[in-house]
């Protein structure tokens, strides 16, 4: 019987947890986390079998799987090098961006210990154990940046998540990063931005707050996410998302300028460029 | 019978005419629309039984709805004030923005004609007839900017939309448009302008295109809809829409600093607060 360790278990480790569960492996399922609450209800629902601390259920594991926030990944992997672990264990982890996880990686990787990196491209506005699910990788593409691992041991971790209809998709770290902060991070600093600007405007105004339908709560729904995940991500890929926020910002400028003149022509000019690019996204092209 | 003149037979046109159908009111309904397909569409589904020309149509209307482009609400209203109405007639519109569409009623005023300006609050990234819906304005805002309408003829509009639980709200023309800037106008700029940062860069990427899950449809789906009635939009509210985007841009420019020099306590803050702003949205609060 293989021993697996997810280290983090909130809305992505408990759904690893729930989607290897599922498929009736004969594994123990070692669940480590600060917080009391997401354990117990992990245990409870007889999603994993054990809670144990993190140092310890490291030594004793086939498979460790970071779900933690980035920091946290990129500390428990200079951890890892410093413990006595099974000759054969795999570690993987499932940080947001892969640049910083690499690098914290090399340690590990030195002492010929089996890495690779994944990044599953599913979430939620909602974050804790209680939210994951069996299906959140349903469709989903999961990212891997192949580094020291055999692929025996790639192959044994896919089989683990099998049941699940994820599109494998491999990916090296600049490629990855540069991706998610188009995708993800810079998306996420604008919807804060937004909140943020008419915030103050809208506070105290209920007519307003019923009249936000649409559009508005759409754009700005992931604002409402995790602030330590998101903290730790914007801090991993700084230099990417605010490479990006730049050349945002200078088409903003520009669009702004072009309403603050009144050019009809600019203006609908970029309205329908874009929405045959947005189209496109949606057909997949 | 009373006769109802819609022109305009998009999105809210459409569905303005299925509400008025659904109600099984003893009225004739004329679509005006230079668009054939979509008045046949709507004369084969028996939700309009006529299309006429917009200004014949108007001569024998009790009812007018200007539900086209608010450039369009804007000449026609115009228009109106050269045409010889029924006396009783009553004139509504359904523009995205007030403070124009009220200037340009003036002439319509000067006549002594009821007029009541109204924008109800529900949308879709589809346009067109045949997206519209009896049940649109289904728990929606629907803002009303009486003018010179009696009471008589208000509650005579607002029974022929019975059946739908819409919440009519009064407001003014200043505290209207400063609201949808916020909740509307300015996140479209915003997600136009996130497409077009990074559609050059996700181009010819189709494994980003596959991985644009979550958070970046969510944030950009708004920038499919339809140009013409953007521009439009964005033409009216221009200075509203400019001032706002000013503000966004200091808080952006703040955010992208804090990002660039790695300051987490400003990052963490910041995403903390919003954090709570966003879900008291979701609140109502």
């Amino acid at each position: 019987m293989a021993t697996v360790l997810i280290s983090g278990l909130g809305l992505i480790g408990s759904s690893i947890a729930r989607v290897m569960r599922g498929n009736d492996s004969d594994i123990e399922l070692i669940g480590s986390d600060p917080d009391d609450d997401t354990s117990q209800f992990l245990l409870d629902h007889h999603i994993i079998d054990k809670r144990m601390n993190f140092a310890a259920a490291a030594q004793i594991a086939d498979l460790i799987v970071l779900a933690g926030p980035v920091s946290v990944i990129i500390s428990q992997l200079k951890q890892l090098a410093n413990i006595k672990l099974k000759p054969d264990v795999l570690v993987t982890d499932v940080g947001s961006t892969k640049a910083a996880v690499e690098r914290a990686a090399e340690p590990l990787l030195a002492k010929g210990v089996n890495f690779v990196g994944g990044h599953p491209m599913a979430g939620s506005d909602k974050s804790g154990s209680q939210f994951g699910s069996q299906h959140l990788f349903d469709h989903a593409v999961y990212f891997l940046l192949t580094k020291s691992q055999t692929n025996r041991k790639l192959i044994w971790f896919q089989t683990l998540m099998a049941g699940t209809d994820i599109h494998w998709q491999a990916i090296d770290a600049k490629q990855h990063d540069q991706l998610v902060s188009e995708l993800s991070h810079v998306p996420h600093v604008i919807a804060v931005t937004l909140v943020n600007t008419i915030a103050d405007s809208l506070a105290g105004n209920p007519a307003g707050l019923r009249a936000a339908a649409g559009g508005f709560k759409d754009t700005t729904r992931i604002a409402a996410s995790d602030p330590t995940m998101w903290t730790a991500i914007m801090l991993s890929n700084a230099d990417q998302i605010s490479r990006e926020l730049v050349q945002f910002q200078k088409h903003l400028a520009a669009f702004q300028q072009a309403i603050q003149s009144h050019d009809e022509k600019t203006i609908r000019e970029t309205l329908e460029t874009l929405r045959r690019i947005r189209k496109s996204l949606d057909e997949g092209k």
